[in-house]
């Protein structure tokens, strides 16, 4: 027997989604499954609007399977729990991230890197283990196993707080994995976007000298006002550019259209490491030689685990960091990836998911 | 007063040098410095011939002056001593590698890592602190303050360690700053040459399962019996190449020639390096979503330190590692260049200086 996201499991919900690669958001009635009993079952408050949202639901990484429910930066308050669970009870507030399921015992799993698992399971476009398909934030409610379910710091904001499950775990995962989180050291931001100004708060909360580098000089006020980064550099000026070189331990790249990282390389000191965690398209180029006079490194790095995230939460709760957020209502939301794709906010929209959805 | 090579210094020295980009060799009369308080003198005895010798004397890399006399890989014997030397006395054996010189006082330096200092003085082609050029190992004897003269093990031969000296701290240092030095760990060596099979050699002795990636099939014999490497991939067999995805901890990849390196980049399992250590002319190709998927790294290395190259020599008599060399004399300089050139060699020349140089 076929069937249909709307009757394939017995809790009805309901959302946003997209059904062709225009990529337009409208109410979609489907289902989610009955709490197991590990499971947490929680009423979604808000979910922040990542770039992948928008490239997922124009389906320009090609594996889209239509329709879908994008979010993976849900925050919300628990509505029922099962008979096994044993960290969460109905009430509180909780967390989920890009990931709802993994296969709990692989040699990444073991070592609480989920995120590498051969077997995850993202939280929207992927298949359960199940067989059904995954639905993200853009929705009234979620369940997930509670290895997958964050718990929220009590000092963290609800709305501004929710980038951090993909955008604050992207930026401190790498920080901490590549040796980057020691206090002095001089790092650099390449792109001030959704991850790069979280990317700049969190370097700056583990005391280093931060440096944005990005294409619009325009933006040095807020890097160094708002974001409170040290300096700020033009990166397509020569000038400013040289006048860094060989002076940064690591940079973080965010910048996810196809740019020269030549220049960055030349900015890192000996063993300095340059991690994107934005992916272009097309490849970049790197001179070998670049790499080898300075024993640099180029790396990437991919949101973090679920351990690993509940850490970065504390961590951001402990320094006061939260996203610059603008809170929107779901019906906004066309509007705002078209906002997004021209990067006009400041510096991530949020969707104020109970005050607005409503049951279709 | 102008000077010449063979009149700036008190002491009379001699060897090959090319004179133009033919590359060339010929005898040359040339000068040294007297031995300094802190200077150590040798006669050389042996001395590899390595692929950077070949660029340089050819001017492949546009910094090469003339004349050249090349040679880094140096082992002699001890014949004059500075009044204040401390490690080392007449007669006793000693080696060379690619530094004789470095500034001593930066964050490199201080940190043993003399082959970062920006004021590093390379054994031929560079410019000593006097204001003269330095002169290589295809000579009668060296100079060098002794922080720059490696003890030479009882129990290491002194023809096929000599490459050691090059090739052995190129392999060496990057599979301990990398982490690739752990018993039980699956390594790749891309390209089998004097790099190649020396890293083999290391990867080996550190206790890991080594596959060697190689065009050519026919080295697979030699590779797994010469060589003692546990697996053999033609890496242009796209079938093969798949055997072996995420499969390895680190790469070692040796090939100066232009080649992609998306297929090591595959081979590696998460969080696995690819360290080059040859360097081709034109940039790399590496899709960013390669790295990020897998928190893969794409790093480079550039010799070693001193000190890490005597601990090097000392790992290399211990475990019994030597380059395998074919020892020429000096007048046979110039074929030798034209057959490595044509990767005729199983895999590095050694020109046995003191039974064939000639005073002109």
């Amino acid at each position: 027997m076929a069937t249909s996201p709307e009757s394939e499991h017995p809790v009805k919900a309901y959302g946003y989604a997209a059904r062709d690669t225009s990529g337009k958001l409208s109410p979609l009635t489907f289902s989610r499954r009955a709490t197991g009993e590990k499971d947490v079952r929680f009423k979604i408050l808000y979910c922040g609007i990542c770039h992948s949202d928008l490239h997922s639901i124009k389906n320009e990484w090609g594996i889209t399977t239509y329709p879908v429910t994008p979010g993976h930066e849900l925050v919300g308050v628990v509505t029922e729990i099962g008979s096994k669970v044993e960290k969460f009870k109905i009430g509180d507030k909780v967390g989920v991230g890009c990931l709802v399921g993994s296969c709990r015992s692989c040699e990444n799993c073991a070592i609480d890197f989920e995120q590498y698992c051969p077997k995850q399971v993202q939280t929207y476009g992927f298949t359960n283990f199940d067989g059904t398909k995954t639905f993200g934030g853009y929705s009234d409610h979620m369940v997930a196993d509670e290895h997958f379910i964050l718990r929220w710091p009590e000092n963290l904001p609800l709305d501004s707080g929710a980038p951090l499950l993909c955008a604050g775990i992207t930026t401190y995962s790498p920080l901490k994995y590549f040796g980057l989180d020691k206090p002095g050291m001089k790092l650099g931001v390449v792109g001030l976007g959704g991850l790069g100004h979280v990317a700049v708060k969190m370097a700056k909360a583990f005391g280093a000298e931060v440096t944005v580098f990005s294409t619009t000089a325009g933006k040095k006020e807020e890097s160094l006002e708002r974001l409170k980064a040290d300096h700020f550099i033009v990166s397509k000026d020569e000038e400013q550019m040289q006048s860094v070189a060989g002076t940064l331990d690591g940079i973080i790249d965010t910048v996810s259209a196809t740019h020269p990282i030549a220049p960055f390389l030349s900015a890192l000191k000996q063993q300095g490491k340059l991690v994107l965690v934005g992916a272009p398209d097309k490849p970049l180029e790197v001179a070998a030689f670049s790499l080898i006079v300075g024993r640099k490194v180029v790396g990437g790095s991919n949101i973090g685990g679920i351990k690993e995230t509940q850490e970065m939460l504390d961590f951001a709760a402990k320094h006061g960091i939260t996203a610059d957020v603008e809170v929107v209502p779901i019906d906004y939301v066309n509007t705002a990836m078209e906002r997004l794709l021209k990067s006009d906010v400041r510096y991530r929209f949020v969707i104020d998911v109970a005050n607005s959805l409503k049951p279709t």
